[in-house]
């Protein structure tokens, strides 16, 4: 680690693998575990920063893939680099591109050196390298950039799973190598769901000098069994490792504590935000879709419990008026209420590390969403609304 | 007037027939000249109360026939009314429905008593006359209610205008019968661009105790010219009438100046709010287009002398990629300029007729808009995005 990279500190807790910590960035802290907002094409759909801020974040993910096609790396350092062109002064983390690649762009070709493929915009070529993807995300100027790797399918044969994480571990040595000074960058472990190829992609990241751990290639389409098996082996392998760690693509209520009992810092999700968008709202009492027409009568609150700006300033009836007319302030106070309640879950979860009352949040969490929702998802938040 | 209606105090100034006044409602006062911003679907698109308040609304328009097709009249009713469904705690006007069933619904039939029509959501069979517009607009809760009138299409032979005319009179007269108590309505002329015609319906509306005058069937088609000899008409027969007058669905910078020297002290448009969602934004120097290349790099705001939320914390740059990306931030920021430039050009109009530099801002924004620019436009704003 070099003197510009984030600090992380913890301090463990007695629930499990948990840990309460606290990450340096230069452009502030972030209190772990957290939860980062995605904001896919330099926006957090529908929100401000202002938003953002109201709303608890401390730190939000941008989407190289998308990013580097529109309006263009290059273009946004011209701009001042992301924080500036976006307005958005807090931390900022960049995935490497990969994930979009191998998930939404066309006609894609891989080989050892990197990948090409075709804009699922304009047909136009590019190609991804772990060299193109560092330069992308120092041009972007985030404060942790990400590796790049090779998206895994659960359901490949072994083998070609094994062959996507050798690929992954050559460009982790790539990237690191090609790292820009005073950005962190954290490698992603692979391997899918087989517990000896994540044991031997966490020592063969975990060996490098990397500053951060994330864990790829899950909430892909595996069991919730399997992620959290998958979890420990990973945690199990990692041992006492004091390397922030990061699970990406995972969001879901009931993950968050499947996750923080076995050691993990970060996550990042589209599922609050795109879910909003469809009128699904999260809260204490579990989701509400609010397109149902019993809630165009309802007086209340989405939540009686949630501070943000739709919660005190408008009705279930309004907002979900709002929704039947496909107003645009729909979507945009649907997603103020779902990232500031999941700020806020994150929140009352680091608060139940430290008095030990986890269980308690846990089990009531679980029971208002259900202990096997199968509702990861992540990656990009690139459909505007209506979309799921 | 009752003891309830909106008070209305004004001053003339040495600027043709221009008046600087105060409309006083129960949700606040209105300085004069004033503009409302249209909130079709009980919403400005994409702004939220908060957002109208910072951008110096102070009275906003609510379309009947809209609301009273979802959610219902009376469901806004059983909520509290518009004012509270809404969140907007500032003066509303209401408009009749009669408008949007005539440019709007579909199958219309008219007759003596009143319209029937088609719901253009989903064909279901509606019908509208004076005493229902009055009734609805109560149920709403306005602060300012409009009388029934029969659109008149500027190209109808005389003597269809003159019987559309002689309806209006008549519904004008029901409509005042069936107003609800400490409501405020406002009848409306019409004649369309005939001298004598636009005459007779002045000394008809202003013979009745309404408690202000509204002149209807301009902005639709008719020249420029034609509108300012109209409001000339309407000026000289309505003559020292002390209510407020208010020109119906006029909003672009330029009629603003023709109206206001005519004696106008209300308008009201979807213009500003409605090219904002196309990426047209208003600013001292004129039109501009966000969708235009050139701005992709341009890192200046929309208006350096303007200090709303999207001038101030974002670059023409950063609007221009949120248009090209669809993204929904784009819509919200350009309204909010749009909107914000809009109330800034009326307090400056107002002021410039305090201090008798009419003529030199009217100077400045016809050079910067265009003397003939054709481009009012009014009724509601029900395209949610990238219509015209």
């Amino acid at each position: 680690m070099t003197a510009q990279a984030p600090a992380f500190s913890f301090e463990p807790t007695n629930v499990g693998r948990a840990r309460l910590g606290r990450l340096t960035t230069a452009h502030g802290p972030i209190d772990t575990p957290q939860f980062m907002p995605v904001g896919t094409q330099a926006t957090v759909k529908a929100l401000t920063p202002g938003d953002l801020h109201a709303a608890g974040a401390q730190m939000i993910l941008g989407n190289t893939y998308h990013l580097s096609l529109r309006p263009t790396a290059e273009r946004i350092a011209r701009l001042g680099g992301l924080h500036r062109f976006m307005g958005w002064d807090g931390p900022i983390l960049t995935d490497s591109g990969g994930f979009q690649v191998f998930s939404l762009a066309h006609l894609r070709h891989v080989d050892d050196d990197g990948v090409t493929f075709r804009s699922h915009l304009d047909g136009s070529t590019h190609r991804l390298t772990p060299e193109r993807t560092m330069e992308i995300q120092a041009l972007l100027g985030s404060d942790v950039a990400m590796a790049l790797d090779e998206l895994v399918d659960p359901g490949m044969p072994r083998s070609d799973v094994a062959e996507a994480m050798a690929r992954t571990h050559s460009w982790a040595r790539r990237s690191l190598d090609a790292r820009a000074a005073g950005q962190a960058v954290y490698g992603i472990v692979q391997g899918g769901v087989d517990a000896e190829l994540r044991r031997e992609s966490v020592a063969t990241i975990a060996g490098m000098p990397f500053d951060g751990i994330a864990v790829g290639g899950l909430s892909v389409g595996e069991s919730k069994a399997q992620m959290a098996s998958t979890l420990d082996v990973v945690a199990e392998a990692l041992g006492d490792d004091p390397r922030p760690r990061y699970l990406m693509g995972v969001g879901s209520p009931v993950d968050f504590f499947t996750a923080v009992e076995r050691g993990i810092d970060l996550f990042d999700c589209v599922l609050p935000t795109r879910v909003a968008r469809t009128g699904q709202v999260w809260t204490d009492a579990g989701r509400l879709n609010l397109r149902n027409a019993a809630f165009l009568d309802d007086a209340g609150p989405i939540d009686p419990a949630c501070g943000c700006e739709a919660c005190s300033e408008f009705s279930r009836a309004y907002i979900a008026h709002l929704f039947r007319a496909r107003e645009l302030l729909a979507y945009r106070l649907a997603t103020v209420h779902n990232v500031t309640w999941t700020l806020g879950l994150m929140r009352r979860l680091r608060a139940s590390l430290a008095d030990g009352s986890f269980d308690v949040l846990h089990d009531r969490v679980a029971s208002a969403f259900g202990r096997s929702s199968a509702d990861g998802d992540h990656g990009n938040d690139s459909r505007t609304y209506d979309g799921v």
